[in-house]
């Protein structure tokens, strides 16, 4: 079977969640004790939950994991960010070591940390938490051409679908997406600009902190890209391939296994998202899999969200990346499925 | 010693957080292996739980409790809610047995539970988790008279700063505030006026979910409350007397042991913040203590927030209080240290 087979088989393993159990969980919401809709959008939450396992109650992720996927990029060469690649290899020693912002939130939100290079540019040491499957030692520069190619795009999903599958068969029933890569947000950026039709000027950010002239040279670099490749919708894998990065590829592979899994993915900042508009365009079904964990501070994160009908559950000004959004939301998805297992109604508390 | 004695010794008894501390955070956060600021406000909390503890990097929670502060209200008479009194009690027994939302949030946030009774109208049977404290069986009218005397007040004070010690005693690191008191969001609205200044109109919510007419009679009575005891606020006992209640006087006392034992004090909606306003009266330091767990949608909780500066961390539109909003961000405090304990410096992962 080729590789980009092997996607399509990936996308004919997602079923439609289950509306029966969702609307149970709507009606067991309103007999609980308390002020009907009291808990806001943690009800809302607890019935995606519900209509994701189905069953109601939905049950309580006790064993989350954060997947953080690594890879480099040939557009760094035109000037797009100020750090040097070798930070990407260096943080993913971090991811490794236990040092990372990655690994401080992971360890209180209960989760495992799991990394995989699909496409760092230098060779790393194998490392127990370190799933080597690098498809190529970074992208090549998209404004000039295309970033990867098609087969090798397929690779990298399939790699990430395999590290979803690996976990879930390990008892993993929550998944957050993380990433890293130097310069990844502009083939983000591109990969937001080309699913929503929105401009390169509103879908580019500041990624890292960068100055308005290193914007403006973005914001160029993103408007080339798209002028160039032309990326055709109907054909998400050609777009990815073309515009996309590595670790993007590979997120499209964890958040399409998730789904097969019938496992929760919490979204973390713009690569995360940008992996999930290619993954919801390869199958619309995987919207209703996704958890928007936190809003980022880049405009094209919420623009991702607001296009797929995704409200972040926290906002507190990141933009970090690794996984850190999405882990925050953690207890909160717990939360929402706890309160549908664990409340009793008024009937069952003698309230009349 | 008198029992408003006990309260001004309460309040001799809170130190200045630790500027130092505070200092060395924020010079550390900008160490540590990420782009400097990108951790956005979990960095400024951090940087908040360091002056608290005094010292960096601050102690990660590990043994958070949330405090369910319960009591009844002579204003119910005025028809401004249409839950009966009866459900006070009900809703304490549900508590204690484990049934209710605050236990299923706890559950997630690795919370212990402990209930409080100052006020509640019957007599509640013993339970493990139930503080039997009970000043009077609820306060009295605040529309037509007092709510209570200065002397309960000050005792229902002293109650909830006991149970805030014995749990600090026993190694609880975080508290979340949490209250029950059908009609509690009366006296709230009443209290966030008289120290905010703000109109009754737009301190008045709709609590469990009133309807229009419900919150007309509401805002009247709050109003006639404010035009009858003119509190002055330069006597926040006072003012708690005449408009408050008595699990508000509670959570006054909560709080204010609380900062005197150098622990955290996470609010959640409206009647907490109303009770900090209280505290943060009568002693000032108190403010530097507190976190805002979440934004209730109650107006009064936002207005009460804006005016002691804190920000909520978690918005997701909830309105039910026992805690639940506070609880939700435990995760998110422990996240803030754990980053400041756990990420290594650029320097000492050799990156330059």
């Amino acid at each position: 079977m080729s590789l980009e087979d092997r996607v399509d088989e990936l996308v004919s393993e997602i079923a439609a969640v289950d509306h029966e159990a969702a609307r149970q969980a709507r009606t067991r919401h309103d007999s609980l004790i308390k002020p009907k809709g009291s808990l806001g959008r943690l009800e809302e939450l607890g019935i995606r939950l519900a209509a994701i396992a189905g069953t109601c109650p939905p049950p309580v992720p006790q064993n989350p994991a954060v997947v953080v996927a690594a890879g480099d990029h040939g557009v760094l060469a035109q000037g797009v960010s100020p750090w040097p690649q070798e930070v990407t290899a260096a943080m993913v020693a971090g991811f490794c070591d236990g040092h990372a912002a990655v690994n401080a939130l992971a360890l209180v939100a209960g989760a495992r940390v799991t990394v995989l290079d699909v496409g760092v540019a230098s060779d790393l040491p194998s490392h127990p938490r370190l799933r080597r499957a690098k498809v190529r030692p970074g992208t090549s520069d998209l404004c000039v051409g295309p970033a990867m190619s098609r087969s090798e795009a397929a690779a990298a999903v399939v790699a990430g679908a395999g590290v979803a599958q690996e976990l879930i068969g390990a008892g993993v029933d929550l998944l957050v997406a993380g990433e890293m890569g130097i310069a990844n947000t502009t083939p983000a950026a591109c990969l937001i600009a080309a699913f929503t039709g929105r401009s390169p000027e509103e879908v580019t950010g500041r990624g890292t902190g960068i100055d308005d002239a290193t914007w403006e040279v973005k914001v160029k670099v993103v408007r080339a890209a798209l002028e160039f490749h032309r990326p055709e919708v109907s054909d998400p894998l050609g777009v990815l391939a073309a515009i996309g990065g590595l670790e993007h590829a590979a997120l499209v592979g964890l958040i399409l296994a998730g789904a097969a899994g019938r496992v929760p993915i919490v979204q973390d900042g713009v690569s995360t998202n940008a992996a999930a508009l290619v993954a919801r365009a390869l199958a619309p079904r995987v919207g209703d899999y996704l958890i928007a964990g936190h809003r980022s501070v880049e405009p094209g994160a919420s623009i991702a969200l607001q296009s797929m009908g995704l409200e972040p559950l926290v906002d507190l000004g990141m933009r970090l990346g690794e996984g850190t959004g999405g882990l925050l939301a953690v207890q909160i998805v717990q939360a929402a499925a706890a309160a549908l297992r664990d409340m009793a109604t008024f009937e069952e508390a003698g309230i009349a």
